[in-house]
């Protein structure tokens, strides 16, 4: 039903998602009367959505734990539980984040091995992949030590198989880089995240600070949901305060006008290198599914961004490998955990 | 001793300072064979600054468990002490901030009613004043509910001297502004803050979210310093990208080249809007004296942000006033804890 700007925008994501890959093919959730004539106008469409009819919507206002009692009949359940029993590949929403975590919890479980999923967002760095993972942005605000092992296990592996990285650069995040910084439980995750590089196929950068997100020094962050929601966001922020002085800059003289006017595909590509739209897509990782949550707000090409994302993930077989990957280490973290104090 | 940068900076910084204030003067603390030739050098120093000789530096590297036993020597040291015994208005160092912090602690003391002092920092914004205050960025790595209460009464102090703010608007960063979000400690300082705000003459506007550091529905967004140091560098990482971008994207092609030349001083103008020298100057707030910490990499322009900022502290009677207010409230959360259920 779209967050924010309705199914309309959704209906036209699916078509331009369409265009880049042919043989795809949708299980549309939510009231038929509302869907049917909305996909009708899409040509494109034609023949590859499946309306599956629910009528509640989950609204962005509705508590998790309201939504986990009372969400059956609505158009988010209905999209997870066609993830659950196979019927799709991969679950995309634009809805209210919480519910749909909390949905995914009860339907789809966690995978074994995981205690809390995460959500993996992708952010503009100066990495040649043009991104840098991060985990978790808000799944849940704690997270221990071994919370942050999982996280960064499950981070190497979505950097191997959707950003096409063999062996990803895990940092930790800290309020510096001195091993002797931060809270405790960091530095207990230090010792963990560093005896697993081998097990996870990562190299591990040790403790990173905020300016490493959008930079070079790792290709993935690892944080707690808390810290990480607080970073994307300010990050977003600031992203956004220097857009509109940048406007105000090129209105400001009839010189900084024609400037504008010159400069005009050379700010479009650079629009588009850190637009938040092109990397429309929030990933839950640690379930038996793929679920991608995309931006509330999203438009049409953010839709289709979050749909080619839950598409490549789903191709990749993403599910089984991230599967392996934490139950395989599952049981080293028991052995890490019993040696640790010969690190 | 100046940083990263060394004494030559701090001394370019001095002299700058003072055409902007001609009735300041200085201590200026370090090896007297080093600094002397420096402000010889600067005919608008002469007479100005009395150098404070002191043979031992604090390195970048030295942890400050260590400064505090052994720091006796250093410029630092010398610096705070001169502060302590009233022969200076103001510290302004851009040395070791855990260092710096340490020595203020055990030199300076706590103010009355204070548990941790916090550091405050000015973020761009899109507010009327331009920035918008942040505190903790980095003193302690925790803080409860009452520490919180007393980061929200410190920063509107702040910002009503340092921003000229009447009243200030207080926003408790969280995951989400709804009031069932976030940690335990938030919660409870959701309340404690709200109870204060007569007494505190300031707004309270809630739970923000990270994108609210650099907007504009609060003046001071009130975090743990953990929370609020990955915060500012996530920023400055953004902000520095975008710049490396936006360069890039001027470089591209000749029709670029020339819009770069055309749009020159509003380019200028953008970047002084969001440079961070401009806002030199980390501010240690709940101590005893007025001490600014000025970024370790600091250059000419930089330090004289810095001093600028400490000679309007001073000016302001800042460090009395902060005393007041919260002596003052340390009784009020007293009263408040005690009425905390009736919330």
């Amino acid at each position: 039903m779209g967050g924010d700007t309705g199914p309309a925008a959704v209906v036209a994501g699916l078509a331009l998602a369409t265009k880049e890959n042919p043989d795809i093919g949708f299980i549309l959730h939510g009231p038929k009367e509302t869907l049917e004539p909305l996909v009708a106008k899409r040509r494109i469409l034609r023949g590859r959505v499946v309306v599956h009819d629910a009528r509640d919507v989950v609204s962005m206002e509705d508590k998790p734990s309201h939504v986990m009692r009372n969400g059956k009949g609505t158009s988010m359940w209905s999209s997870i539980e066609s993830v659950r029993d196979g019927a799709a590949l991969a679950a995309v929403s634009c809805g209210n984040t919480g519910a749909l975590m909390a949905i995914s919890m009860i339907r789809l479980r966690k995978l074994p091995g995981v205690n809390r999923p995460a959500i993996a967002i992708l952010f503009p760095s100066s990495n040649p992949q043009v991104f840098n993972v991060m985990l978790d942005v808000g799944a849940d605000v704690r997270a221990d030590a071994r919370d942050l092992l999982q996280y960064a296990l499950m981070g190497a592996s979505y950097a191997r198989n959707g950003l096409g990285l063999p062996r990803p650069r895990i940092g930790l995040l800290n309020v510096g880089t001195e091993e002797h910084k931060g809270r405790a439980e960091l530095k207990e995750a230090h010792g963990l995240i560093g005896a697993h590089t081998e097990q996870g196929s990562f190299d591990f950068v040790g403790f990173v600070e905020g300016s490493d997100i959008p930079g070079n020094r790792a290709d993935v962050i690892v944080t707690d949901g808390f810290t990480g929601n607080v970073a994307i966001k300010t990050g977003e922020g600031t992203a956004s305060l220097i857009g509109d002085l940048l406007r105000q800059a090129f209105r400001h003289s009839p010189m900084s006008r024609l400037a504008s006017v010159l400069a005009i595909s050379s700010m479009y590509r650079l629009k588009k290198r850190i637009d938040p739209r092109r990397v429309n897509g929030g990933v839950f990782l640690g379930l038996n599914g793929i679920v991608v949550k995309s931006h509330g707000g999203a438009d049409a090409t953010g839709v289709s961004a979050a749909v080619r994302l839950a598409y490549q993930l789903a191709q990749s077989g993403f599910s089984a490998k991230l599967a392996a990957r934490v139950a395989n280490t599952s049981e080293l973290t028991d052995d890490t955990t019993e040696q640790e104090g010969q690190d």
